[in-house]
């Protein structure tokens, strides 16, 4: 199950030759999403389920994740989602994403050692607020490998690549089914072909855009826009997010 | 001629009383530009003439300054622009802005101890690109004090207030007249009425939107904008710039 098709791989259905990230969506491949329990997790569940795509939750209760998979299915009618322990939910397809607080984040990446294999790819949704060391949520903790994304890649198991994404995507804002989404989200990583996976499956979320931001390091920059968001978020009474201007219409990704 | 009108102060024109910023408008205070024969310097000089606002180009050079002004005057008919040395500049107008790359920022800061006093504004927009010293223009570099703006806080004479702007704003966006902007600037900065007077003349560009992003310490995390933003023109071959989605309408500076 965890062997995926390369990019350049196609199959062909009929007439006509599907690239990879088409035939993904046919097969409909689920996301699993490790802390899918939390605001960010069940937010992406929810969009996600409402794209089609089937949805493993992860938590590190199977009843907790049960009872978000539940609601997503209430929210969602005919929607594929099942709630899982992290390590069997991270089992279940190649991209996993990581949608922790950062105080969880070293615990969740010991634990999801047996679970990850190689070729895997683990999305790192995760940003070293101060709020996890009881400081603010405007301000951000130094993390020693320079952001939590890279920490996260010295402790996933060799041969698993972590791509950081998702850090300025409101969870209020994914949690309401009727705010149209219109923002980026901005992609670190790298090897572009994990990157162009990842943003593939970002962009089946209506209203979300994927910006290749550049290689794993720079989360360092694309983390602390969280913190950023925050403290304007508290004073304009908002859920703000990051839309990037003057970038070509063309498909980035190709 | 250094002392401004405060946030609360009118007058009277007519039958009409105007608030300070629209006052500041009618007698049309020029804006020093400290280092303005530099790339975004020069293209603030030319939006800002456009819209109708005299400036005082500084540099190193009176001469290069005078040169840089003519090509100002040449580009819109009727713009009072002079070109004097950085000292002279900044004592035009309360609110001066500082637009030197980063290894040039401390000799500048120590050079105009003399020319700044107390009640003015300095605008920084210096970002600490790792270029400063033959690195990368996609990485910066830690300074001591968490950011420019605050290293420069801790330069300017007493009484001078620092606010940091301006970061993500492409020079050659600025400096081609026919590109119309559309775009946020973030306003960092430790007194409100203080970023608001610099957030009016902000807005006195076309298609530039001012946005409050906090005291000056998060200039830490507004200055990492530029080196991703330089990291994502050089992938698209563009100049982007930063859009916030979701904030209100209103008036962000009443």
């Amino acid at each position: 199950m965890l062997r995926s098709l390369t990019k350049k791989q196609t199959m062909t259905f009929g007439r006509s030759t599907l690239p990879r990230h088409r035939l993904a969506r046919l097969v409909s491949e689920p996301i699993p999403i490790v802390g899918g329990t939390g605001a960010l997790g069940a937010g992406l569940a929810l969009r996600w389920a409402k794209a089609g795509r089937p949805i493993a939750i992860g938590s590190r209760s199977a009843e907790r994740a049960g009872e978000a998979a539940a609601r997503i299915r209430e929210a969602v009618p005919g929607a594929e989602v099942e709630g899982l322990l992290n390590g069997e939910a991270a089992k279940r397809a190649p991209i996993v994403f990581l949608t922790v607080p950062f105080r969880a984040q070293s615990e969740n990446l010991n634990n999801l050692r047996e679970a990850l294999e190689p070729g895997q790819i683990l999305v790192d949704c995760t940003v070293p607020l101060a709020a996890a060391v009881s400081g603010k949520a405007t301000r951000s903790l130094g993390v020693w490998q320079g952001s939590a994304a890279q920490q996260a890649q010295e402790m996933v198991p060799d041969g698993v690549t972590v791509v950081a994404a998702l850090h300025t995507i409101a969870a209020p804002t994914l949690a309401d089914p009727n705010v149209e989404l219109g923002e980026d989200v901005l992609v670190c990583g790298d090897r572009k072909q994990d990157k162009a996976r990842v943003a593939r499956l970002i962009e089946e979320i209506d209203g979300l855009r994927a910006v290749n931001a550049g290689p794993l390091e720079t989360a360092r920059i694309v983390e602390q826009l969280t913190p950023l968001l925050i403290s304007i978020n508290s004073r304009y009474k908002t859920h703000a997010g990051i839309r990037l201007t003057g970038l070509p219409d063309a498909d980035h990704w190709e």
